[in-house]
């Protein structure tokens, strides 16, 4: 499955190092303004290389809008999204032909399919986002006309937080050829009430699916999250006054709909499994053999995942609000 | 949406109140030894009043199977399972018609439909998981002749474990007019390596989805979950050696497909929000009124929702399972 | 594939002897009145048993809603609909445990599960359109609310038109132990210009699939249909002039989007497979057997087609509907 | 809905006069040796400019496979295809901007979108089957290795037969500024009984929907089709012999699975109604004008739609083929 979404639908194709990678958008509604300038931005937020801190793999990823866009506005046919690959080096992933890497996709691929594009972890590399995140573009501006808003930031890496704090760990890991993990926060402003449905499609499931499937998540939160388990209810619920709500335990979604609050959104990134340090694993032969992943690889995934995160979260709303069209 | 699943999909149907609740399977495949007595234990475990710490609503939940079973084996049509609401006592919220419970769906719902069917919270009420557990028989009979089982237990409630403490706070909170929340885990053993999809079909995506959309849940956990934020990748990272893996940190998920160790989910619940405790709220005419919620609630949901959460881990892996034998 | 739609969905159930029929309706706008009422009547014109030239089966068909309706109006909530089986005759149909008819599908099915319900004819009776009888009800009501008008009529059988000459052809099939074919027209008034999909949400693909999925259809056109096969493009084209379109060979459809005009459908009907004559066939053995069927059977579809058919491309516009509210 | 298929999904994008055309495929098996050579044939048939009875445009239409195959293998992962628009002339459409064609898209695209790319009909253009024909070569290939061929043929063109007649009748069509249209038929061999679901997922319905999806297609039979309505149920059955059925009345289907004979499908095919011919219509502004359409169109479409119908069978059939792997 890769396409994502009912009304707003994305599918994403590409890997690491084959040719190109990309999303085709169905059901973005008609007349929206849209130019390659509007996804650009987002792609040089999650493109490679801009930090020390970040994988040395120089990508301009430059976004090519394919259909769907006629005289600067949306049409309602699909918008097919494309970016080239350019800087690969997949010589530096012979080794990791037969061998599988700790911790990552290598051995389930091989598992499930029989078969696995081992360069640059092919589709399970986290280039697989390029597609998300120049879809989730449009999604953000969509939702940015309907007065809302997405943003993350990292809470913490490695169990530390703050800018210079988070920057050393970082840096310390990559220096002992290891990797750190962390925890990333994702804030919707402005949502309606009346977003998402109940039972099966829940605003906070399709949240939380969205978000575990992003590489390197293994957790999820909604609001106060697994704080709430130690929580009388007396304490966890949210009073209504006159102006409102009086505190935002739930997150912004209660019954699997939106609350009109905002919608806060938690989630634990592991450490990334490609690390220089040698580790013990198997071969497609079954041996038992020592491993040290070369390759360009972040030593955190957090500060880059932000933006995908946000995409998703886009995504999933954006969906919602259409969805939400067609209720009464 | 109320249908859950790709391949193997349940729609669940009926409210707290109504006249039945139930589910059709589509998708069962043909040939599978079917009856109502495969069922109802399932049903049993989750039926309220067998214990002082849990509703006294009397409801036998007789499953009846409708269709898609001939001569004790199902046709590969769908299977109707219904069972009928007896133990009603709609009087006991009459003053919910107007009033919104706070931390509880009663909100959103007015706010997305507009109209909302207040006895015993209609269709947002844990009652709804009646038609999910009784499908999820029919998923883990599956499983079963596939050699995967799904357990569940309760992980802590309150921030206390051991069945005797937990027993005490469950009890304390009810006698306080409050309640509480707490932590389950559910694992499935057996699941063969290679099921889930990459991308938007990732198998811990899918579990997810389906855990936080259990009423009531606000996190979710794979493995070892938030803890792997403070790891560095080395000591996260499962070795592979000839015995198989060293570790399951990731919880049985690599790249969003089943390595075949156990599959470990944990889940935050919180504390059920309806309360005797008064409480401050407002009404559908924006009014603030004060609010002690009556009729038969549980003081904490987390023993109730072991067998949905099995059911829905069950739900997830068949229909995996389903989609693995297309796979190549 | 028991559910039919993307936004207004539903699922059916049940078998020609098993203990009921009916479907599960979800994604129906909140706030519409809905009762019983509604939806027998339909129900009732689909019914077996009102003239001589129907099956003989005397079900009454009275269809109970369990879920999804509060106080006369829908809440948004997934509406269950169950219609129970009462008058049936299994044992007519012992000599068709072993025995398959020619023309029907006991053969698809046995080939397809390895297992047979042929009580009936189990899920490939026509009984099963019980389901999309009383689910298209609840469509047929929204369109009448959007001043949209669905209504068929019988074109001709074996040929002959008008009233007498098919109830003589009928009839004559009858007493002959045969049955007869025909073909029948549905229009729908009213529909606004805009509805459907380009691609492969097409209005009439989607009307193609809804009447070619109906058991006994063989045929499907819109518009002129096969007639502009033999046309120039400068006799089919539909001039546009001050007034609206001069002519409607298209069928209210151009490029799979309704024009506006009235939307016309014509279907195939094959004659009823099971008759009294003797037929050679096979049995589950392989071995070649006569067979003469019994039960109660339609020597014409044609008439009871029709409900189903009205039914069917209710479903299909109401979908598009609620599609078209996320376009712009 | 620019997607197709559920278990083998295709969603195609592209406009006529856009940068390009193509198609992303999910959900093919892993393992399927592919390259542009198992595509390029099959576009190289719908290919326009091969005779003087086809549109003049002079496309190459190379088809470049951008992910999802690996050293020649399939490897599970999206397959997106994508072929580049080359010889545009978009002035020659200049007119059209403002004008609707009679009996095309024109009027109805934008009703639905209150925009539109007027360019050589944007995405109603036939150009929109390129994405289908190069996803539908990679279905063919699955179903080769399956022992399925599907093959078409024009049956009729203006209501002659024979190749001399039909190119005759296209060639004076389009001096006379016209066009014609005809009837096609398109065969599957080889398919095994079982394929296709019951009720809403009937393989006839399946096929129904792709056929009528297909842009000028009017109608659509099943085997004897239309003829069957003129039948007694004793002439139309086909009997079960010790040998197979001993004649194909019902064209491959029964009950909406297949039955192991030729799937037999035909379709009525509109004369393209952009013609030299003066015609009346309207133009966006509400006022009655004479329009004469320019550009380079094919005076009849029936033999460039065969490749497509074959594909869009083709599509079908695969989905069907990897569903029945679920079924027992």
């Amino acid at each position: 499955m890769n396409t994502f979404g009912k009304n707003f639908r994305i599918t994403t194709f590409g890997e690491s190092h084959g040719k190109a990678l990309g999303a085709v958008i169905d059901g973005c509604p008609a007349g929206l303004a849209l130019a390659e300038a509007d996804i650009q931005p987002l792609l040089d937020r999650r493109r490679p290389g801009k930090s020390p801190s970040e994988s040395a793999r120089g990508e301009k990823d430059r976004v090519a809008i394919l259909s769907g866009v006629f005289e600067g506005r949306t049409t309602g046919a699909p918008i097919a999204l494309v970016v080239q690959n350019e800087d690969v080096k997949s010589e530096d992933y012979a080794e990791l032909r037969e061998a599988f890497r700790p911790g990552h996709a290598d051995v389930t691929y091989f598992a499930k399919y029989g078969i696995r594009d081992h360069r640059g972890g092919g589709r399970s590399s986290g280039r697989e986002t390029v597609g998300r995140v120049a879809a989730g573009a449009v999604a953000l501006k969509i939702l940015k006309g309907n007065g809302i808003t997405v943003s993350g930031r990292i809470m913490e890496v490695h169990g530390k937080s703050g800018a210079k704090e988070i920057e050393r760990e970082i840096l310390a890991a990559k220096e002992a050829g290891d990797s750190v993990g962390g925890i990333a926060e994702v804030v919707a402003r402005g949502c309606p009430p009346g977003l998402g449905d109940p039972v099966f499609g829940k605003l906070d499931a399709a949240i939380a699916g969205a978000m575990m499937g992003i590489g390197a998540v293994k957790g999820v939160e909604i609001g106060d999250g697994f704080a709430v388990a130690q929580r009388f209810g007396s304490g966890n619920n949210d009073p209504m006054t006159a102006d409102g709500f009086a505190s935002n335990h739930a997150g912004g979604i209660l019954g699997g709909i939106s609350t009109g609050q905002e919608i806060v959104v938690r989630i634990a990134v592991k450490p990334t499994p490609s690390i220089a340090k040698v580790q013990t694993t198997r071969n497609i032969h079954g041996e038992v053999v020592d491993i040290s992943v070369k390759g360009r690889h972040d030593p955190c995934i957090v500060p880059r995942i932000i933006p995908v995160a946000e995409a998703m979260l886009a995504l999933v709303l954006v969906d919602a609000l259409l969805e939400q069209q067609m209720v009464r």
